[in-house]
């Protein structure tokens, strides 16, 4: 049995474990084992990535190991790995010349290589990805899914520009890519301008996607960098323009990893196991047969003529010996969106039983009617009810405060807020994170744009703070 | 401009480089980089590895890191491996309580978590695979794809059965399994059982998969170990049989390495450069438009008519500003199949004219005639002829021996040679590898499958000696 979701916490721990997401009985603090059914749903989720990353990205693959003197060449940016970077030292018995680190993300072993590709502007733009696992010696308490030593599967792309305004164009068009794959997960998400001191380390500006948790703490869940020219004048990554000069490139870099998985679970699912977006969900349909003694047969043959019919889609027909009760159960806690049950009567009647995974309700439905076409619509209506169900809760964990009194308190807290640093520290004395100031204002938020500095009276700009993962 | 392939190593390692399969280039020995275009070849390859690994075994992932304890727990496999771990023994300044290894190879992460797994007779067959980056700390010479401290998409399958005959039965398959993958690359092979102190070190045997470059020197492309219960017995592998009584499981596992994408670019490429299967093509098509003053426009017309009559394929149409000769060297280097050249003449009586990557002659074609079914033939003979040119190779540089002075010559000798072990130590010291007897012959050998063994004189089956990389 679950705990019940408002012990957010333990349900998300037992969950990943119960549903067979992950195994968190590796003997390792921070590493986890992707469960077959698990993988499935990181395989589906990552080809919809890939899918949007292959419009504008070029797929490649660079090292794991990277040579301190090529991590360390930027200065701001190593500031920022060097606690959470893990070392290898030894080959065999052998001690290593030159220590080798495991990539916590791929700026520096690929900026490298960039300053040999990029000779002059047509060489501009240059924009690849990569999904590969990176590592971080995280100290804090960890998470499957949420805060790991081993990324699994973390997506970063790196773009190089001729100038600012051309990485500034792809920082849009990169936001524009993560919302399409948010959206497609129903993920609710704020596009948030971090504020300076916690930007990327070595990036001009960073942007973020935070989506919220049912304990009222943030998750980020992607990022977005403008690196302007700081790595490509240490890296040398230089081009002759069109006027023959010599100049230093514009760089982005935007990654998301395996949070997604996390913050889909997270969301979406309920006091009875997982809620899964159709589209990824391992298995989409499971037919469920009602037994009826004497009768079995003609149960089977239509439960298999169904199938059938559905074919297209991940259908399972669970003819196994359990209890249809046990059926139910074992199926909400793995998520699969559409059930169909088929007994004598619906035999008799030429009809099957459907239910949705996220609705409590049951309705009959012709055989002759249960098409590709409405599955899909099905499909379709179930991501818009998760996706306003989602976007109600977290709405409902975000407020106006004029206060500052008032910042401690569950949940996002969203205020006008100036650009002087000092308010923004003031900020985070109350024990939250500064989040930043809204990139993008959601349609769903009806806030004033502009008002009042929350500490310092002055003109601020819409701003949100939060506990966060 | 390539060195001949006849200058098998340099033109081997210029023509990864110039084709843009890997950047070379890496700072680290041992280690390189995925083009974009490299990338590709490896996504198609692996794309079909994934295909035929699916019908039989569920995809997971383990973690990267494996805790010295838990890889020293099969004494006769780290044996094996000890001299190339990776070892990483610090995160951030602070020195590790526990050496964790970047795995080498997945047995012992994977046998810790399946003693988990298994309970009773029903949790069995276990078969499960993966794609991963493993790292070995090599210390002789290394050559990209072939010879990696990072093997960046090893695919191993590991599976566990009630007993010996059904891992025995898996071996089989799994040998199914990879020679449809090899056929699928127009790669041929010959299965051969190791010696016994050659096996995977755990094994109860190990069958591997042998194919031989230019030089003459063997290349193992494929391995299938029966473990038997050797590594349950030390990792508490057991399950609770029909009778009630627990028992040790046997296991099977075997890999492919991107020794596969090396094997299809060493084997099929010539002095031009990459020859690609169809299939695994990044770029399967190339229109090339014969320019002529004045009738430039309805050059480019003709062309754009054929690329989007063929756009169920990856179709490149160059036109770019390079002359004709320029464009054909460039596509030649990076392998693409199907060449079609239209100038006005072409236009003018409704042609194409059409070049295969592999053979010299060209011929014109009814824009008509172009049909998706003609280039699928097209790419079906293309394979068979890829298929029979190597296979021609492979039979010319094999032959049969009765006299061991005999041994030293180039490339792949096979004589008779009973199973006892001196006899295959006294091969071996002719400066040459024992790969093993041949699990199977292949069907274009005609060699006598008995005879007197070439060291003793004693009943001996077909075995062969080579060089090897």
């Amino acid at each position: 049995m679950l705990p019940p979701k408002q012990n957010f916490s333990e349900w998300f721990h037992e969950l990943i474990q119960q549903a067979e997401i992950l195994d968190v009985r590796y003997p390792v603090k921070g590493l986890y084992v992707w469960f077959p059914f698990g993988f499935k749903i990181r395989r589906y989720v990552y080809e919809k990535l890939r899918e949007i990353m292959d419009r504008d990205h070029e797929e490649v693959y660079f090292p794991t190991l990277i040579p301190e003197s090529v991590l360390r060449k930027e200065s701001q940016h190593i500031k920022g790995f060097e606690n959470e970077v893990f070392w290898v030292t030894f080959g065999g018995s052998t001690p290593l010349d030159v220590k080798l680190a495991l990539r916590p993300t791929s700026e520096t072993p690929m900026y490298e290589m960039f300053a040999l590709w990029i000779r002059t502007h047509a060489d501009l733009p240059l924009k690849v990805y990569q999904i590969v696992n990176v590592f971080r010696y995280e100290t804090k308490h960890t998470r499957p899914l949420i805060r790991v030593r081993e990324i699994t599967s973390f997506k970063e792309a790196h773009t190089v520009h001729r100038n600012y305004e051309e990485a500034e164009e792809q920082v849009k068009k990169a936001i524009c890519y993560y919302k399409e794959f948010y959206d497609f997960l129903a993920i609710p998400y704020m596009v948030i301008r971090r504020p300076d001191w916690d930007k990327f380390p070595g990036a001009a500006y960073t942007v973020a996607f935070d989506t919220i948790m049912l304990d009222g703490r943030t998750m980020q869940i992607a990022t977005v960098h403008n690196l302007a020219d700081n790595f490509s004048k240490t890296f040398g990554i230089t081009y002759e323009d069109v006027d023959g000069q010599h100049k230093f490139a514009n760089q982005t870099c935007y990654g998301i990893s395996e949070r997604c998985v996390a913050s889909m679970i997270a969301i979406h699912g309920d006091d009875n196991g997982l809620v899964l977006p159709f589209e990824v969900a391992p298995i989409q349909v499971v037919i469920i047969p009602i037994p009826y003694r004497g009768r079995e047969d003609e149960v089977i043959k239509a439960c298999r003529d169904v199938a059938e019919k559905l074919k297209k889609f991940r259908v399972l027909l669970d003819d196994s010996e359990d209890r249809p009760g046990a059926k139910y159960y074992k199926w909400e806690l793995k998520g699969v969106p559409v059930r169909i049950e088929i007994g004598p009567r619906e035999v008799e009647n030429g009809e099957v039983v459907v239910s949705f995974r996220d609705e409590k309700k049951k309705f009959s439905l012709k055989v002759e009617e249960l098409r590709e076409e409405k599955i899909l619509e099905w499909a379709k209506e179930m991501r818009e009810r998760l996706r306003r169900k989602a976007v109600e809760n977290l709405k409902s964990m975000i407020s106006f405060i004029k206060e500052l009194s008032n910042l401690d308190a569950k949940g996002v807290k969203v205020f006008h807020l100036c650009e002087n640093r000092e308010c923004g520290l003031e900020i985070e004395k109350f024990g939250v994170s500064l989040l930043g100031w809204f990139e993008e204002i959601p349609d769903w938020m009806n806030f004033p744009k502009e008002g009042e500095c929350i500490v310092c009276g002055s003109r601020g700009k819409l701003a949100a703070s939060a506990k966060t993962y």
